[in-house]
């Protein structure tokens, strides 16, 4: 009895591939489907196969385990029962998968007697039919995901301290020594999500606007911008350098009638100030364009461009903001409706920082 | 009379701006309002106000000059007659303007005697009312765009020489001394959209599949894929290296359960060969994914995605395309149907490369 139920399943490729001819699911499409009906009770409800991370597992009883499901930014509690199909064994199993193996689940779809508070999917649960580990996890892991789901701690916190929530402060280095784990925080997930949706809106919004995107060198025969803040490369037996701005090359191709491109690409600035704000290589989001009779069409534009990438993580990205806002503790953004965005003269901006007790000129910049 | 109707503006910002109330037009948007029928005569035909190059303009009497106006990948020929409104100096001026100027043109348009064979919008001329120059191109100018529009010369081949066309052959060395003029050409504007064609349908496909974009360091700490080929950067006090591949994030990041995640970025390869097959810096399109079952469900997403983006230069860019293959001579391309994608097996490649006359072991890279 369920002896080809569960088990560690062996290495993709390392036997010849039959089809199962088992469509894996979604989570969150399961979630959407029974979001306002129950699944069925027929024959013990809808079966489903789908591949997952254990986030956590535990033996309840002899014929009990608990186990919640991740996948994306989605958790689901399933339930291993022992009965006339299902062994004790295999509950044993099933209640000791260690924390981030990847499985394979087979299925069906209930109402829990109570929604579960700690699944992002609480108004369904699985029972678990068979059970395979594809790759399991090491024991112990050096950090917890979970406990990696936090803002970092403060300068001078250490290791020893807890969350005001109990859970370990998981340290930068302990973080970046073990980065793979550290990016399967929800948090990290969806940092990364909203970080290609805002490329995403940027593109989707300027090829609207007739620009083209657009591809500048970033390794330099010259400094560009002055020599300073330049990383040299060594270039075969010459010297080369990388790009701190694609800035030439937008105007010079402006110039050469392309009238309106856009880049994203990678900007590197040698400046040795280790703050958060100061960043030898990032993610530059640039345009250029020709106007017609006056800069306040490309002040217009730009406008309209953050418009359309705040309201699109707004529509589109609401799950990953939210989750990324509660961990920070970030308030919503307030947006002002198209054609209402205030512009401030530079003049004013001046006297503005000026009453705020910002000394500065009459034409320093505003960094 | 005319005074007011011609002559070179001031620079932009060099006057208070007080907008002019004309809306400006795409030459291309007119060629497309008037394809079926012809504009009104009334009134001398529609006005319409636009900023354009001058590709060439010619005296050809005292009382008449033709001009070749260039926006995009569209030109369209515009007539400046004397008449009780427009002065002889009028015509002389427009018949004078240098090529690759910037101009302001404001006039009517009609529908020509005869079709402009040399102008792509050969159903339509202008009839120019008042022409102002924004920027005035140089005399004589190093290299003549419509002369870039080809091939680069074949080695060993001299500025004497002339095209079939009977046109002066311009070298690469000149191009690159002159590379915004260079890129005003066709080709080479065709080139940079059809580009940035493949980037915007391969994000579109893979966003569209649950793909993620991600950027990638391109500053290592160590040099990737064992340390040949890779260029070495002086990161203060220490030594830093350039990503020759996105391999080893890409694959963290599927490991740290993004599952799928696409990169387009820049590539370095220190290989000192100097053929248009090794380039040190390139732009790189580059994807990782899990699987469920097989390895062959990454190649029946490639499958897709390669018809995706070569289906949409087809139907989105045909206009380039067609120019680009005009130039080079290059044959359209023939695409299988969705599904009917042939797929060879490794070992019978290694058959048929063997059959044509290629040396290589079972096993060896079929580059």
């Amino acid at each position: 009895m369920s002896k080809d139920d569960y088990g560690e399943l062996p290495m993709v490729g390392s036997v010849p591939y039959e089809p199962s001819g088992h469509d894996r699911v979604n989570l969150s499409d399961i979630a959407n489907k029974y979001k306002d009906t129950s699944p069925p009770e027929e024959e013990g409800g809808p079966k489903v196969v789908f591949r997952a991370a254990v986030a956590n597992a535990r033996v309840q009883s002899a014929k009990l385990a608990f186990l919640m499901f991740r996948q994306g930014l989605e958790t689901i509690q399933a339930v291993v029962g022992a009965s006339d199909t299902l062994s004790r064994q295999m509950v044993k199993f099933s209640g000791s998968i260690p924390a981030e193996s990847m499985v394979l689940v087979h299925g069906t779809v209930k109402k829990p007697m109570e929604p579960v508070k700690s699944a992002t999917i609480g108004h369904l649960e699985i029972h678990v039919m068979k059970l395979y580990i594809i790759a399991k996890a090491e024991i112990p892991l050096p950090m917890q995901v979970e406990d990696a789901e936090s803002p970092l701690p403060k300068e001078g916190a250490s290791e020893e301290q807890a969350t005001d929530e109990g859970r370990p402060l998981v340290m930068l280095n302990t973080r970046l020594n073990n980065r793979v784990i550290d990016l399967r925080g929800r948090h990290n997930q969806a940092i990364f999500a909203i970080k290609d949706g805002v490329c995403a809106l940027f593109q989707e919004y300027l090829r609207e606007h007739n620009f083209i995107g657009v591809q500048t060198p970033k390794l330099l025969g010259a400094a560009s911008e002055g020599g300073s803040n330049v990383f040299p490369v060594q270039y075969f037996s010459t010297k080369a350098f990388l790009a701190q701005s694609p800035q030439l090359y937008k105007q010079s191709l402006v110039a050469a009638r392309f009238e309106r491109v856009f880049e994203i690409g990678p900007i590197f600035r040698a400046e040795n100030s280790n703050t958060a704000r100061h960043l030898t290589e990032f993610t530059g989001l640039d345009l250029e364009m020709a106007f017609e009779e006056d800069y306040h069409e490309v002040v217009t534009l730009l406008e309209g461009l953050m418009l359309h990438v705040f309201n699109g993580l707004q529509s589109r990205y609401s799950k990953e903001t939210e989750l990324v806002r509660r961990i920070y503790g970030v308030e919503d953004f307030k947006l002002p409706e198209a054609g209402k965005v205030p512009r401030i003269p530079f003049s004013e901006g001046i006297k503005l920082l000026r009453g705020a007790g910002v000394e500065l000129g009459e034409y320093d910049d505003l960094r």
